[in-house]
């Protein structure tokens, strides 16, 4: 009982943070809808008109029936990759697989057979867990890079703080994304003949994977069987621009993880001081019986509070704390270490606290 | 350079495990491309002369130019969006700004207007973090609330072990996800007259967010205007299936950040072990000179092999340990604590290596 009050008001601040999450999303959500509404609805009933008026003038201009135009449409539609080249043979086929495993999935060709649509969907659900490991494992070893050579130039520079922070690791692999932004756009807009917005945008949709593919590089000229050199450019931006992306990704989640997992090491810090009260408590009656099921049973609390959080502290999941109490029914040894046990809990509490602090300070 | 000897061959192994990942997601790219290419080269061939035919036999038939041919291709492509609807109103951008910050980016309407394009890049990166955010976030909840109803059930049918497995709370995440996907495919086969095969393709590459664009729900019959409740249930079926899918990813993510966060976990455990031994020096030296120094600039050296990870446990990083040395120039209260600290340091290593062994065993 005494541990469900301790966990509860922590639970509620969870579901507290969570709950504003979801209410900034749809926030969020109504506002952009709002302004891209404002942005672009008047230049749509332009275009439509626009278009519209064209089509007329083609249709009356070449006498064609709307039968026979829509089946016009529709062969246009479904020929617009095979016009830009071949979109299937090897290079092709690689730069499809990139392009799903890493989620950009721009569409400007897509599987037209079902054991085509089959294969994508197995290769997919393999794939995708496999390149995001791949990308936060690359990303998780440039951080420790870039920490390696930002600690080596504060010490060449006798700073008089030569320890490395999440912010300034970030802070690098931000502005090496913006590098490869920079890049991208610029040699975008010279190979593919974009304005430096569109380019820029490119990029931009490329790199966050949302991938609308109303601008795809390589879809002109058979440029995917005709230039190899160039592909291989594709796939390195694509690849690169991930991994700095993932880098900085993979501070960024761990951070925002990481407010979960203070609060289910806090839940922690909680449970282990409540059992410990109740070892006491053991500890008084045990002379007469070593009460070490109440003990057994704390262990599983705490897992089932920390068992979607792999951040926490292995230490008290560990059912050594509770071995020894069941090995040792030496009540001297019982009160000594309980004791041990108290400083160094205490000890942790406020190094957890200060280091918390630490944490918070450097948000 | 004790330090060094320990950390080098941890920092290899991790590094080893990163290279293996990236020779698997090469590997399995260049497989990827060999079967698409099997699968789709063939029908794009068939598919591109029968299309091309159809077009050869249309200009032949209304004498079109080639070059009115191409501005009726343009006009056609340009326009593919507006023949499906107003796109632009406010739940069309409320539907695109959905598939921005969600990452799905179907493409199947994109802003034209340079503000529109500007404005979607800034929405995207506060919206993207925010967005992945809110579904970790409630994905994690949902972990939570899926653990404790599991471990109630186990209770209530008097189970041995009540404690919940990552394990158990992932196969039901899954199942939610799987179920999720059939509803949505017998629902979209319905509502949009496509194949069980389309519809679970559409369903899959939606919920991955790869996003083709190839299916897109409510592009017809402008749909988007005239049926609110069919968008209300496209938004809800993303967003709780993203969120299943988040809550699922949320313990696979973790699961795989825990392989290199148990490598700090040694990596640290190893520092420590090897600040213990100096610290032994400093306390024989200690009555010569407080050999403080060398302490201190221990901290720093695990901060920066951890920086980059919020799993690793918070103890070590601590300055505390530090700080008692450097408070504490007692040379009994040092090999007393010290010793207090070998103790309770290998019953961690061994606790830490029975849970790696366990965590291991469970996956």
């Amino acid at each position: 009982m005494e541990r469900h009050r301790t966990s509860n008001p922590d639970m509620k601040r969870q579901n507290v943070r969570t709950l504003s999450l979801i209410v900034c999303t749809f926030t969020y959500l109504l506002i952009g809808a709002a302004v891209f509404d404002a942005l672009e609805s008047e230049n749509e009933i332009n275009l439509k008109n626009e278009l519209l008026q064209h089509e007329k003038k083609m249709i009356e201009k070449f006498n064609i029936s709307e039968e026979d135009f829509e089946k016009i449409r529709i062969n246009v539609l479904h020929s617009k990759p095979y016009k830009a080249g071949v979109q299937w043979k090897f290079s092709g086929a690689l730069y499809f697989s990139l392009l799903v495993v890493s989620l950009i999935g721009y569409g400007h060709s897509t599987p037209k057979t079902v054991f085509g649509k089959l294969f994508c969907m197995g290769y997919a659900l393999a794939g995708i867990p496999l390149c995001m490991i791949m990308f936060q494992s690359v990303g998780e070893r440039l951080n420790t890079f870039v920490t390696y050579i930002l600690k080596n130039i504060k010490k060449c520079f006798r700073f008089k703080k030569t320890e490395v922070s999440q912010t300034d690791v970030l802070f690098i692999t931000l502005s090496l994304s913006s590098l490869i932004l920079t890049t991208g756009t610029l040699l975008f807009s010279e190979l593919e003949n974009w304005s430096i917005i569109d380019s820029v945008y490119y990029c931009f949709i490329t790199l966050t994977t949302i991938g609308f593919g109303d601008f795809v590089a390589m879809q002109k000229d058979n440029i995917l069987q005709t230039r190899p050199g160039y592909v291989f450019f594709v796939l390195l931006f694509i690849l690169v621009g991930l991994t700095v992306i993932s880098a900085a990704m993979n501070l960024l989640v761990l951070r925002c993880l990481t407010l979960n997992s203070e609060d289910e090491k806090r839940d922690e810090m909680e449970a282990a001081e409540a059992a410990r009260n109740a070892v006491r408590l053991n500890g008084d009656v045990i002379t007469g019986n070593g009460g070490v099921v109440s003990n057994a049973n704390e262990t599983p609390e705490y897992q089932d509070t920390v068992s979607v959080c792999s951040c926490s502290c292995y230490k008290w999941r560990s059912p050594n704390s509770g071995k020894i109490y069941n090995s040792n029914p030496n009540i001297n040894h019982v009160t000594s270490f309980s004791v041990a046990k108290e400083d160094e809990m205490s000890e942790e509490t406020d190094s957890f606290l200060q280091w918390q602090k630490a944490k918070r300070a450097s948000f």
